[in-house]
């Protein structure tokens, strides 16, 4: 096991480390059940594979993703009922949409082995934490929340690749009540897909992702809609240099599942939108005021900011 | 020449087609001056160099750019005194900063050759045309306002590629009293360096790129600000996925070279301003009545048309 605390503990709030004692070989599962099967969820059972790390990943979905990660290879078989997935599964996987989780989690509860393993992709983590305690009750220490800094503008099966976690930081939200074993599990299975493992505290890792994600999001999904509305929506598409195709990539999600993500954590993305609209409004003041100076130490501020990221690259 | 005025033409406004007969080879230059030499000017170089496309380059600017592009071979020589880089020259390309384009304009009018050409690399066209107007009187038709849309968030003559134009698009705003000769000269230059040639009038070309590039840079710049003020600013240097890496990439570029071109395109980037903030009030509302409708509608508006980009990619 390659965490450790010291280095990677992050936190004001309360962070757990990695209990357990570190495994010297990769884990194996001998069922492993993935319960949502689209870019995240079809990745893990790609990664998983190319590391034979499960005898067999089945997966459970709503059609057509399940047939086509089977079509694709990325799993061995599709479930019609989500207990034939999770019966006898030593490790189960919710890659699903966030709102479909506390009815998955329910659902789940009656056939899962005494024990098994649960572990989700989600890009928030307080409100499946508190999912898997409402649904799991006194089981719910087998739930481990992770989210993988991983994925694209894209989604589906057809999106999923073995190495989309090659070297992705894999947070990971352990509460006073996660078993020991539980999460020693789920971060030797990160740890073998090639993740840096990163424990932090699911409020402060809320707060931080709607930073450094879900507002962004927002923004490069206004900035596209306001292209979209100009004259030149058309225009662009043929002129644009790689500034904007860069600032709005991530505009090109799905809107269905950032709309979730943003409602999911809308407190620290409204947050973050405070922020933001501070620093846009001084911005513009400075512009409509023809205040160099004013809009030199505006962009300066930020553009120092950006220049360390560079550097942090 | 590869320039066709049907389908290369665009504008609402008065678009000036590509004048003259079509050179069948590649533009030769005995003696052109660079003045401004840094990632623009210093990259017009290279290029040019790559294609032996002139006898000599020399260079003028501020120190140190000049001296290091001349010991990075960008350029033969430095000038010391603009009159020295100019006179002989058959081609002056202005690539330095908008705010001192009008008096390199009126310093260079005395030495300028008879069949001299003049262009430059500007974000921002219409000043540019009228200060050469002012500047050059009735030798005003040997400038010709050029936009190439390629570059990075990085500057200086150390930033310089040769390759830096290649497949890019050069916007090129010629007016009534643009000489043929001239305009033909020019386009076969950027013909020569692997650009597209687009003829464009000046006020829709600024309007263009105050929507897509001039506000996008201002956007990313206040979300680099935004992050920089949350208590996340270190944290997000190392927990940081690819799509705040994007989103902002440009909000690391020159704060004094993005303010200039905000300033010079103030009208069209406020315009630019306004849809956005409309476009993120929306958004932002649907958030905070947690409206799942709403916020579904907003997102999709944008990435529909984010989408229609990637295909046109």
């Amino acid at each position: 096991m390659s965490v450790e605390r010291d280095r990677q503990f992050t936190g004001d709030d309360r962070a757990f480390p990695v209990a357990g004692t570190a495994p010297s070989v990769d884990p194996h599962f001998e069922r492993v059940a993935i319960i949502g099967v689209g870019m995240i969820g079809g990745s893990v059972a790609a990664a998983m594979r190319r590391r034979s790390l499960a005898s067999r990943i089945v997966g459970f979905g709503p059609a057509p993703s399940v047939e086509d990660a089977v079509g694709l290879g990325l799993i061995d078989e599709g479930a019609e009922r989500i207990d034939d997935a999770v019966a006898g599964a030593d490790l189960i996987v919710l890659a699903a949409p966030i709102p479909a989780l506390p009815d998955l989690l329910r659902r789940i509860a009656p056939s899962l082995s005494p024990r098994a393993v649960v572990t989700d992709c989600a890009s928030t983590k307080q409100s499946v934490i508190a999912a898997a305690r409402d649904a799991l009750g006194a089981r719910a220490g087998r739930f481990v929340a992770a989210h993988p800094i991983a994925g694209s503008e894209r989604s589906g099966p057809g999106a999923a690749r073995a190495d989309l976690f090659d070297g992705c930081k894999l947070m990971l939200c352990a509460t006073e009540t996660t078993d020991a074993d539980a999460l020693a599990t789920v971060t030797a299975l990160w740890v073998a897909l090639n993740a840096e493992v990163v424990p932090i505290d699911a409020a402060r890792h809320d707060r931080l992702y709607a930073e450094l994600s879900h507002w962004p999001h927002a923004v490069a999904f206004a900035l596209s809609g306001a292209v979209a509305d100009s004259e030149f929506a058309d225009d662009a598409l043929r002129f644009s240099g790689g500034g904007l195709r860069d600032t709005t990539r991530i505009g090109a999600s799905s809107a269905e599942l950032w709309a979730d993500i943003l409602l999911d954590n809308r407190a620290a993305a409204l947050a973050s939108a405070d922020r933001f609209q501070r620093r846009l409004d001084r911005l513009r003041q400075a512009l409509q005021h023809a205040d160099r100076q004013a809009l030199v130490d505006e962009l300066t501020h930020a553009s120092r900011w950006r220049q360390r990221l560079n550097g942090a690259a």
